[in-house]
């Protein structure tokens, strides 16, 4: 079975919890996720005033596919990395952040929300984020890997895609 | 064999090649490509002055597999899509807007490229390749079926994902 890089347990995953709650109070967004690269959420938090969140499993596995196929573009255009990632739809919006080589932060916010401010105090809990993540990896090694997807995740992906798209 | 939605020829190529070129003047970006969303080039453009460009395949299967994922992230936040994509990075960005359920328009630009400008010229832009392509459908059904990857379309996009990571 495919397992995350990052294992949140006891005081590191209440210090990533609330830093994503704080996050939350700072910029009135509706929901924040840490999301392990491989696709899996590690912690999440949601506003008090919100409707009950989507599905967020999914979200974290397509967050995590598209930051990989992200970073394969960077490598493309020989940039090191691209900066943090909007998507601004009609009435929501998604924002990621990079923590580091093995966690994404996601922030899922309403049409109103202030986007520069959940930049700048998205950029604050990644760094934040990042500490404390470093400290809970599963795998050394992993640190010092390059940013991959293995065939397990793919497979997952796809599965998923699959039935996002109602494919055969 | 996997076959683009769109088939190109004569005066419907010509004309599309002449709405990139004419992008590429407005903007002063570097290269200009109307991608299938299956992943291929459809037709591209470089400005005169700009390097010998990358590997614009792996460009358009990349960034059709990410608009994939990210149209599946739209309807999961019962969103009906996400405006336009930008990634910058330190010194070129891409930007990325729909044509229309079958086609995109990828635009790569300098730091110093005016982003306003790029997004207004490329929506514009984006209208015109709209009417252009869908005079062009290989498949009539193809313009009412919902975007979808098929298999082959996956198989191709991991395969290609395997050879940047390298992965085994």
């Amino acid at each position: 079975m495919i397992e995350p890089s990052i294992a949140l347990f006891g005081e590191a995953f209440e210090e990533a919890s609330r830093v994503l709650e704080r996050l939350l109070e700072e910029t009135q967004a509706r929901y924040a996720l840490l999301v392990d690269r491989k696709g899996f959420v590690l912690t999440h938090r949601e506003a008090l005033w919100a409707p009950p969140p989507p599905a967020l499993d999914s979200i974290a596995t397509l967050v995590a596919s598209n930051a990989a196929a992200t970073q394969a573009l960077a490598d493309l255009l020989s940039e090191d990395r691209f900066s943090e990632i909007v998507h601004q739809g009609k009435d929501q919006g998604i924002y990621v952040e990079q923590v580091n080589e093995l966690a994404l932060l996601v922030v899922i916010f309403d049409k109103d929300a202030p986007i520069g401010r959940i930049k700048l105090y998205g950029k604050r809990a990644a760094a934040l984020l990042d500490r404390i993540t470093k400290k809970a990896t599963v795998d050394a090694g992993a640190r010092k890997r390059n940013i991959g997807l293995d065939r397990e995740y793919r497979d997952s992906a796809s599965a998923m895609l699959d039935d996002l798209f109602g494919e055969a």
